[in-house]
């Protein structure tokens, strides 16, 4: 199968390509890149020198989606959004790595992230979780690939929310991430100098992806979640640890806990149930698609803490879009994604 | 004043040497090691190469305090407590940093550290935090020094508890240090391949800080209070990042959390209260004194998020412990404390 | 291809098991570890959970041989000789990631590393370098796998010693490191708290990796190189960033320094000769089997300035020892090797 | 004494702020800065919130000269000579950290950063490092402050240099940086995500450091000296760690290299020489005014390696500043810059 790469030099659009060159069934035939268009991928992107015959070309997709069965946008917000809708009325699947299609409520969407460019195809995505949705992914036609704090929130809570075993008020996300998150954005803040042996939080329950979690914790649950949302940048480039805290309805051991995690998740691939005492660790994940998930009950206090470690540009983005990907194309889940961690 | 640090070619002890270097009032003039008996401080510690005409000594109090007017103890807990009393016989005050007399009740120190050495001395102790116990520790014979992770805790978090204003059950402590905390343990999960890019939690709900956490936030409260405390290692040296999870008791605005942070701290030297909107961060404290908290209300969730950050190496262990000898012996709280961070 | 690792949990060997685990003709049948005998690989490492079904096992090659076509070994230099001596013994070709099959000279060797344990084997192994041993390798029964020192070094050094370029003395080799080359040694330091913000020399003309280069170029010049190696550790923990710098014996423009690279290595699949004013970096190979190079020619000087980046860990050891394994076993040099550098 | 620095908000002049406000003898009572005239420096950089109650003003040198005493200017080349000629003509002292007052000779200056908008007081200016020009400087109006890498290759090099010791030729200066070298440019290549676990050389043979190291290297050997500078970026914030190669003209032994260094720096405050086998490390200086020197001589291939680190924001940019005003204001060099490098 052809793909072709929309937003190909920002840090997922390279996870991409990095992950498609050991893809067995799919082909990269295009990259875009308003920036670098012209320039030949090797020579953008030194380590890629001598792995990817292509040039960078304009972010056109009518032109583009001749070339394609399917495509990968992983362009910023607001921009997507038209390109995805060019390239569906061109018929190419689309798995997109924005946010445009990932709120299935246009004012919702609108509140956060100002006019949506192609409202008609609001709520037609598959939010591409493929362990919450993989039967709506299998056949899709677009993909809304997750933010990356979302699912490393997510697939602890779910299991819990879905049994009604824990409130659905007070749950807080401290969530701890590396910068790469913010792509490569040229903002003092990201500078090596500024975030070297530094820590902080940011937009604390103002953050985007805090009504994404809301509304999948929502669906979850089968009533409105409320949830506070903390991100915090750490001094690292890949990689989202997060804890998410909240309390049990009702009684509930440290084992019963383990087993809700263990029955929700324990036949996925990508999804690691560490066994009681053991904490999940950004290096166990990094540059790997899995996310490892673990749960410590503080019953004196009345507390559930669940753990869950990403490597925020693969389970986190690009690697989740080649999972959604490869449901859509009707291959295995995980073709192309068993490459494991780099330890150390 | 003639001054003694034992322990000191820990990390607390190095940190204190260099604090005391630049104290007007207090001389060093015993420096022990066990490991490091014998050495020049300078050929030990090339960064001390002229600036410390000392050698190690082995930590006999009984020797060594005569020739002191206080001493700073920085030795592990269990050897500390010997270590102090011997001191205390002796008629050296003494400025603890280890976690032997931070525990008022004999009993609750057993349960976590094991027997203690001195029990005479349990509850003899005060509580070294300058900004909740400034009277008592002025003139003072001994300051047991408080853990790093509860200073991080308790600055932002007594406020609301000594009025009542949160919940003393369901509080999540969540903070992220730096590894120095760990000491030059040589431990596999500290090096540097370990733990570069790495972050997890660890001894989540059962780390010794927790207990003493509680026993302060319970005697600010006037009553038992409940807290899950979440330890989590990020690839730093310095630091510690803490959000601290409560629920207001009754209704309250982002105005008046942010009052009675300012009411509590304002007139303080070294708590910096930040205006709304502005995180703490690591870097902003490095190598200082200061410990920065700020505040935000998640209104809608009914969730108070506190933050604090500091140096665990200075307000969590040797600027603090330098702040308490400065009020033990009379001199102005700051001397020698006001180098500011590093930046970057 | 049923294939061994022994001393499978060191750093070496787990970077083995990654590559191992993407390759489709050899199949990891056993992984020795003396520490961890009996406990499951994913018990042990959690990154390998759910990827590897094997326990550790002690190694014990008379008992392991039959079930083996070919054995990786990972084990420190001087135990390594035994174990690969008992394997070959029992027919099973080696790819020895140790130094004891490297140096040809056995009193050269026993000057730097002790006694040799298997000394009938030295000068038996072709030096696992397949850039400058291909045609050995082909075929060969033992491989001694090169130094991650001397594969940043002699990969631009050797095309213009070989063609007489540059003077035979006076070569200095400055390498920087990353702190996964010393393995996972419990030293001070190799602590987090110590090398991060930190870098310095070690060794300098006295490294054990000094002799091996040498030894290597002087073949390459058909007579006697003398260079200065002066390692330094950088906080990083993957990487070689090396310098070589060297005279001209005659005029040398910057062209033709960069013809002589490009016609040494420009059908080389790993070896990538980056273009005038283009740096090698360490991002650009990491995770990586590639080694870039360049060359800068200070005329002025009469200096040639040769630049390498390598992963040590992947060309730099596992990746080069599996480079050797697929020319051992008939398989394309590359098979399992194409997977690319995370960015970033 | 009133003081003030100009460009106040970078990172050489944030360090500027750190020192003097440690400073017993210097009151700062203005800073400057374009970007952020009017911000209250507490609000811009909460690090200093508490320490420094002044606002930034724009950098109008007329305005401002007669409140000062003596001035910092810490902007960027070109900009820098307007201001200081400005100040000068206000009859203020000035240490200037620009390059723009370095380089003797007019026409090499154009040839490397342009058109110079001062030249009259071009060759005026004393060469800022104190261990060469201490006579010169007491009692100076205008100091041009070395560049960071001039700093760190000279004070091992120039012993050598004056005693005819070293070939003045071939020499070659490899030395590792710290980002903070760059100051606060948003450029891509100093984002975190791109600087971390990463390293390269740059601007090889071509960085303007290169003449003003020929410069001075040339003055102490009274013959033309010819070096290539390498400069590399490695993952840190703080700190240069130079290692300089050359050749020594006659028969030396290591105890002689130690002992020209020894009698060169012995007296020195702020140089201190290694015994042999120790070697320079970046954390042994951060934060602090030395340079750390030591030698290793490799007789067997006739190469003299020199070692120095130091802060480049300290002893390499700040500290040396200060310690230039000191001298020009009659103070004990030291003053002030007696605080040493945090450990760890």
């Amino acid at each position: 199968m052809r793909v072709g790469v929309f937003g190909a030099s920002g840090y997922t659009g390279l996870e991409l390509l990095r992950l498609l060159l050991q893809h067995p069934e799919f082909e990269i035939v295009a990259v875009t890149s308003e920036q670098r268009a012209g320039q030949p991928v090797g020579e953008a992107f030194p380590a890629l020198r001598g792995r990817l015959d292509l040039a960078f070309e304009p972010a056109r997709p009518e032109h583009i989606a001749e070339r394609l069965d399917l495509a990968f946008t992983a362009l910023p917000h607001a921009a997507s959004a038209p390109t995805v809708a060019a390239l569906r009325r061109a018929g190419v699947r689309v798995a997109d790595l924005s946010a445009d299609f990932r709120l299935r409520d246009l004012p919702l969407y609108e509140q956060w992230y100002g006019t949506h460019a192609a409202p008609e195809l609001v709520g037609k995505a598959v939010y591409g979780l493929p362990e919450l949705y993989r039967d709506a992914l299998a056949g899709a036609d677009l993909a809304a690939v997750p933010g990356c704090y979302p699912t490393s929130a997510l697939l602890p809570l779910v299991p819990f929310l879905r049994e009604g075993l824990v409130e659905t008020s007070g749950i807080v996300v401290d969530a701890k991430s590396g910068v790469s998150g913010a792509g490569r954005s040229l903002d003092a803040r990201y500078l090596f100098a500024e975030l070297d042996a530094n820590a902080h939080a940011y937009k604390v329950g103002a953050h985007r992806h805090g009504p994404e979690m809301e509304q999948e914790a929502s669906l979850a649950a089968g009533e409105a979640v409320r949830l506070t949302f903390v991100p915090q940048l750490i001094p690292t480039t890949r990689g989202i640890l997060a804890s998410v805290y909240c309390r049990p309805t009702r009684a509930l051991s440290a084992e019963a806990a383990q087993t809700v995690l263990e029955a929700a998740w324990g036949a996925e691939r990508f999804v690691r149930v560490l066994p009681q005492g053991e904490m999940p660790s950004l290096q166990s994940v990094r540059g790997s698609n899995f996310c490892d998930v673990g749960v410590v009950l503080d019953e004196r206090n009345g507390t559930l803490v669940l753990l869950a470690a990403i490597d925020n540009l693969v389970k986190g983005a690009s690697g989740q879009a080649l999972q959604c990907a490869n449901l859509m194309a009707g291959h295995p889940e995980e073709t192309g994604l068993l490459g494991g961690a780099q330890l150390p």
